[in-house]
């Protein structure tokens, strides 16, 4: 481990209490490291703006800064020991380069805002791959809806068959329910896209940094204004996005909970190629659906991770060390949910169902509420009409489930499903990408 | 209890198992009961825009309903048991006044619907609560921010004496943050604003239902197409409901740890009013600032309750009694963080600054941050700078907080506050509510 | 709400702030109120051991106390409002009868620790009912376990059929499992089952108290010592406390996963009696495991009571009024919990097996195992006879159900279940309770 | 990434899938290999021991796994990809060296137990050394309140200034706390100490395995009797051992904060060595106590993990993959948290007080209880007493804090802090190791 940057002369160096404040800091800044670079440069050319660097300079520093994240990306510059963090890593490389200039790169900032900043486009861009990801799973889920045969199947409550529905009213239903995460993702972005940069350690500096050439230079839609409202966004921004992750990742629970039954053996809705299940260690027959599995297990990281923020914010204001521990639970919980998110959309382009099985299990009982509101239609009270269509004596002969599908005609119903109202907010939400 | 709707001839009803099927429902319905009356109120005239009920039958559905209401308002009615919950209340209520009009209102909807747009008026109406009290918190913090005298006082970090801070800083920070979680507010608000009447029990029925006309006698954004999407969002939106209530009473949380370090006697920078504190049943000198407490603790009611729903998720599609045992927790928490909030209004209004004490807790290297800028400015590189800071020998006798307040020229800095900024912002945000 | 003990001359006392400060104090402390007057006895009786009262004063304080037991028990006194909370209550009691002997009640003694000590006795008393309701489940499964007859079943793996089970070994695994969670209350009763009474604010009195003897006299394993260590216990045993509450309620959630199951259409492996299910009130064909279900969701509470106290347990060294508000989500967890799992042992005793479905279930993939381990049990090695056995054309037409778990002969399995062991383990559980 | 033990012919692997499949497995099983090991020599001698292998075979194995034990410990074998995860390699290493011998140690056990009985032997280890850890933290606070010199300082309740106490004090409170985690730390260990090797994928085999034998062999104190109980058991004890783990590192959250106010400038109670601060980036003044902050933060990855763990457990009983997904929070939790536990002793040992600060501190105020308490001694009613004591006008003058903390005389108490008793319990739980 180098050095740390502010390091006194005073200070004994304990190398185990430098690992511990370390933790892994310099391994989980390699996600943050090209924000870093590009807030660093924005940062430099702010202070050619306010005479601090001559324009030459920071067009030097800006330059550099393009050449570290060059080598970075294609593996030529390792971020690892002993660099202490990525903030470091950038200062070293520029004074190492280009001396004095390397030094001045931190004129009034602080590692607080540094780190700040980094993070907050870390967030924004991560906000953007979850609702694209997201949206590419209602998209799927649309084109299934639309496009495939729809079979019909039974609709449950509670576990227990209700009444008739089709494998086009389920893709649907996932369809909006992705929509709804997409959007979700996006409001979040759009709510944490706010610029730290200039905050300092929490309290401003004595320079007339030009925060709305950063602002508009780093894509911010607003400025945080108060440096102490900047430092208490801190970890606060970070949970609301992992809110927004934990819900498309809830929809993904869900939805392997789903193809979990209908994968069994009970009900056989669903065939699931062989790569998407594994055998066992001791039992020849098993072929076991594991990938739907992990998708059910997806939303326990990015909770825990919230779990692990909140344990983390009660705190008063100003910058605590505390904070830097949210972190490692951030960036581990996008990048397995993002991943996540990823498989599920193999999964679901695996899905095969079973028309046998499901016709199978469409049993009269499923058309009792067809035939009560047909009663009710025709004038009979429904607290009657319920009681009479409890009785399948008198009407079960001539029922079918196409029947029941093609006159299940309110909005969003088998007969009227509403596609071009998803299709339509799908591409609205598009566009906000 | 009464025998519930559904009551089949066949059925035991066994007290206990009922009582535990209930829990505290129809207590809890007491704040969700005017919603479900309106939402039945448009439910009738849907009917009849299809022909179901008569004009006049919708009317006489919907006067009789507004009737139960204002009795509800005026405590004339009261809704507990053996009412078995708000729905069965409402049938009831129609079916011994208006005999089989009353027991045609169901006509086309499900528990599971009446259910789910009742709840969604009330997150709507909670969420804008929630957003009106945090603004009004961000308006006092703003109004105090401008127009109290700023008093100097250390700002922290770590919670060590960092750089000279101010009242009107302190103020601001706080108005910044209780704005961004108004917005959340705001945001959340909208996304949840989506209309769930007309899916019945998930899979939509064999009725015209016009959807579109209640979706805007509702007042809600859109409708919610799929049935199936519907019933997956019930649990997801109060959850995201509940994240915006956390954030709001996070920010309470933080800023009452300030206070409860300020007006500790080692800091004392804070007095509170004898009606803040309370007394001790064992020591005749104390005086406890147990307000201050309570409020620190308050995010923890609603973060339980995030964990009780998260609890509940692990479900396949379609409904399942289960995520009723939602409702308590996320009544609780709203209850709970709304009164908390106006309590914070209270507290604010008392916050006494003491001068004297902040202004002894302004030591000389307070100033070293400001030196390093100035020499940085003055074209020392930064590192440098830094490093001859260190020594306060050189600089320490001529400076003074206000001197050092009046260079904090970085937007936000307490030179150049941009409260204006802040003002427009919440005039933006209140033109939302 | 009457002016608390601790007022002053000086304090205004606004009514909404010291509603905000009683919170629903009152109306919890019903289920500590025995737990503060037994303490207050045996306080009264240690002061009299060190001449602070007489031992006739302290009869007679006692003899009152038990007066007032009496009548709450038997609903001649009420606990509420104006009452601040049982605390002072008693005090109040005591007062208004023996006048300055009820002054002298609370001499050496702190609300701080009249609070731990009630708390700890309610602690134990609930920790111990815990034991013996989890204990019951579990001597009913084993009753089950080895009174009925045991019917083959498929036993499932990643909700996939694996090889032959029966309801013997179904009934046998939840009995152990249960048996597991009422060892684990008993271990945390034991471990809270220390005295915090004569601590006082948390720093202890200049009197000799006669700790020892309050340690006999209210049956404490151990003495908290340290005044410091007992104000830090608070919130700490009462989640531990939650933690064994939890895992109890983890088994009834994952028994009524599976009963869940069973009762689908799709498995049928279990019918449950009318009394078990509700109604639809829009589907007439519906009958809906309702009770299952929210037994399923049980856990929701206490894990969301955990996270709440969890949220209030970041602070320094003593008491700290944020604490109070662990209060009501313990008390609420307890009832809850309790209450569940009486409903759980109504459910077991109505399950009732469906033979013919299991049976159906049984399909010949599930002897495999049983003939790779034959083949490996006649020398050919593991991994060769896995792969043998899995094509079933071979060995398909001999086998049974039975035959299968007549050979099961691994301690545990269908032919050597070994439920003396369990059973002597209950015994000894039920020794200490 | 090899082709895994269970694949079977006709299965396309997809290296995405198997990546997702994986996960970090192999690598977090270097932690749980050694466990592997010994628990796959057991099982060898026990298949010897009812006739399934040779005597001389399974010495062979033991032998042969011995030597792997001694490779990966002193990195001549490194578990890394392509193993597919600890137990494919502990049976690869044994087919690449032994053939056929190697192909029969899977007989009668599955991946299942394999997994369950390596994971209990690591829980019990950490378990063990998690008590070992706290119990050195006791006995190092026992020994600063009995070896150092006795100082005074305010006892704080609310944060505000109560009575005298003593630096004597505030080690004991810390001793007996640790203590009480300690114990927690080892009743848990004892609680998970079962053997569930034996027990198949959950539902036992058809050989009489040894399982008395692998009991006692592997040193746990009971056997899990039912197969199914096993299953059910997995998450539920690591559950519970992260509760332990929780409680010890709340300790230190609490811990830490005394520290972090004690070394603020107001309070100024405490000096740290320069190795346990680091200094600004931006502040040249600054020395902030970053191993107290990040120490404060300890519990917020265990709570994480718990949560995690708890997201994992609404599933039907029997094995699902969903719960692999508990093994890296675990692992990273115990790792984390022992960690932290070692960086607190030193921190410990690190303290140096300020008696300055400390007596400075030490207001009139906070004789009044003393005062009350004489008085209720002399006879006057306590809440009369309490009254009187309030108005310091007549006694102040004649108190020292000495005085305050040598008249404390009830147990624990100052003048009588019975570290004996603490004595006597840290050396019982040491015999429990």
């Amino acid at each position: 481990m180098s050095e740390p940057i502010w390091k006194k002369s005073d200070s004994v160096v304990d190398q185990r209490l430098m690992r511990f404040l370390a933790g892994e800091d310099v391994v989980l800044d390699r996600e943050l490291f090209v924000f870093d670079i590009e807030a660093s440069q924005v940062h430099a050319r702010g202070l050619a703006r306010i005479g601090i660097l001559t324009p030459a300079d920071a067009e030097e520093i800006a330059q550099s800064l393009a050449q570290l994240r060059e080598d970075f990306l294609s593996g030529r510059f390792v971020l690892e020991p002993p660099a202490e963090d990525a903030h470091s890593a950038i200062e070293n490389w520029l004074t190492d380069r280009h001396g004095d200039l390397g030094r001045r790169i931190h004129t009034g900032r602080s590692r607080n805002d540094q780190v700040l900043v980094a993070m907050r486009l870390y967030l924004r861009d991560r906000l953007n791959r979850l609702a694209r990801q997201v949206h590419a799973l209602a998209a799927q889920c649309l084109r299934r809806a639309s496009g495939d045969v729809a079979l019909p199947m039974p609709g449950y409550t509670h576990l227990q068959r209700a009444v008739v529905s089709s494998t086009a009213m389920w893709w649907a239903g996932w369809s909006e329910t992705f929509a709804d995460s997409a959007a979700l993702a996006l409001r979040t972005r759009d709510w944490v896209n706010a610029n730290p940069l200039g905050t300092a350690a929490g309290y401003g500096v004595n320079l007339a940094l030009d925060r709305d050439y950063t602002t508009v230079a780093l894509k911010f839609d607003r400025m945080q204004i108060s440096p102490i409202a900047a430092q208490l966004s801190r970890g606060k921004y970070e949970w609301q996005a992992l809110a927004a992750l934990v819900q498309a990742l809830n929809d993904v629970r869900r939805l392997s909970w789903d193809i979990s039954l209908f994968t069994s053996a009970e009900f056989g809705f669903v065939r699931l190629p062989a790569e998407f299940t594994t055998g066992s260690s001791l039992m020849p027959n098993k072929r076991n659906p594991d990938v739907v599995e992990l998708l059910r297990a997806a939303p326990a990281v990015a909770l825990g991770a919230m779990n692990e923020l909140s344990a983390l914010t009660s705190l008063p204001s100003g910058y605590h060390r505390d904070q830097q521990a949210g972190k490692a639970p951030l960036l581990r919980a996008f990048a397995h949910g993002l991943d996540s998110l990823g498989i599920c959309e193999s999964l679901l382009d695996a899905v095969d169902w079973n028309e046998t099985a499901m016709r199978a299990a469409i049993e009269p009982g499923l058309y009792a509420t067809d035939v009560a509101i047909e009663l009710a239609r025709s004038g009979v009270p429904f607290r009657e009409a319920y009681g009479r269509a409890a009785d399948p004596a008198t009407w079960e002969g001539s029922r079918t489930a196409e029947g029941s599908l093609s006159a299940r005609v309110s909005a969003g119903g088998a007969a009227n499903p509403c596609l071009d109202g998803l299709r339509v907010r799908l591409a609205s939400l598009a566009s906000a990408f």
